[in-house]
């Protein structure tokens, strides 16, 4: 935070736009305002953080919150697209799909991204709890992030399935395995890791041996599915 | 609920002994209680529902909530249980897993029970909105419902797995797979049906086609998982 901001709060935005330095860099303000909204969502909800208190800690005006996201409902759709940016980024999922590893180490490069986020969770964090919050009981403005994030990475990965399964992206085997391959991620991180460790004993969320079991897992699940496709395709 | 409960809301434990019909029937008033509990629970969450609204509701007197279940926090832990009942029963779970099924029929008995009741929530049932509530915001009155109702059906259900893959019950490939069967199971339950549309496009909760592509996916992963410890064991 730079120090110029942090301590200059302004009331309105004509006093604001006058103070502020001569090279203003947006978009770090953008960043900033993203960040410090991030992290009181994922502490307070979206329905009690509030923009004054978001204003406030990033150093800037409820007019900058306008100016780049056009209000409070704009500043949480922009923080929802950039959690799961963060557990996952488009860029990852392209050139993974597209790539030439077979299906198993394709599975590995996105479980290796996305467990390993999860297992980092606790440690300051704000995007996999925002994400969490909104998953659990979902507000109009997730909708931003579904069209934006989850559609487009989620259409490469279920043609990736598809391929596996020798299935059209269409079939409902492909939504199915997804869920059995993305709803063990989504558990771990919806539910609460104390929670975990009661209920499973000797369960730990060690990357490196999850993520082996999750395609270990995976894959015999699917050859399954795949062989019980064609079988039903040959009736 | 009883006319003559339902009606007659008494301030005192004096007056309330003193106007109760002559047979009381303990055991009703102790359902009745857990009943509309478990509906304000699952309604406004353990810390807003109130005993004075619960009692006005079961038509009962704090005195009840008191004597059959020690207090609030008794009758929230009570509910608890009787939600992860109801989800699936201890006898079920014992009779199936003691049973002389192979694994992919006492899976497909188990998943059966709880898909079911998964794909039934939105329909006026208390337990599950009180069972997701409580694993994304764990309570210290889940320790009782942990104790009494997940560990030993867990244990159960563990024991099978680990002769299904070949290892003992406390090796942690059993926890993993556990993850990996309950896991889907567990997100379903969780997340909100109308996400789980628009993120799964082709997904439906059709418990019966759901069922089969679990018991599928899970005996194929299973099997990779069985095959791979062989491989780690040989090493």
């Amino acid at each position: 935070m730079r120090k110029s901001e942090s301590t200059g709060r302004r009331r309105t935005a004509k006093r604001a736009v006058k103070n502020l330095p001569q090279r203003e860099d947006g978009a770090q303000t953008r960043q900033q305002l993203l960040e410090v909204a991030g992290q009181l969502f994922a502490e307070h909800g979206y329905a009690r953080a509030t923009s004054k208190e978001i204003c406030e800690r990033a150093g800037t005006n409820i007019a900058a919150v306008n100016y780049h996201f056009g209000g409070k409902e704009g500043l949480y759709a922009a923080v929802l697209e950039e959690a799961h940016a963060r557990l996952v980024s488009i860029e990852l999922v392209t050139t993974t799909t597209q790539g030439d590893a077979d299906a198993g180490g394709k599975l590995r490069i996105l479980l290796t991204q996305v467990v390993g986020e999860i297992a980092r969770r606790d440690r300051d964090t704000w995007a996999l709890r925002v994400l969490s919050r909104e998953v659990m009981a979902p507000t109009p403005m997730m909708d931003r992030m579904i069209s934006s994030q989850i559609q487009p990475k989620l259409k490469l990965v279920a043609g990736m399935i598809a391929q596996a399964i020798g299935v059209p992206p269409s079939h409902p085997a492909v939504s199915r395995c997804l869920v059995s391959i993305i709803g063990p991620c989504g558990f771990l991180l919806i539910t609460n890791p104390d929670w975990q460790k009661q209920v499973f004993p000797s369960f730990t969320l060690d990357p490196q041996t999850l993520v082996e079991h999750m395609v270990t897992f995976a894959l015999g699940g699917l050859q399954a599915v795949a062989a019980s496709v064609q079988r039903s395709n040959r009736r």
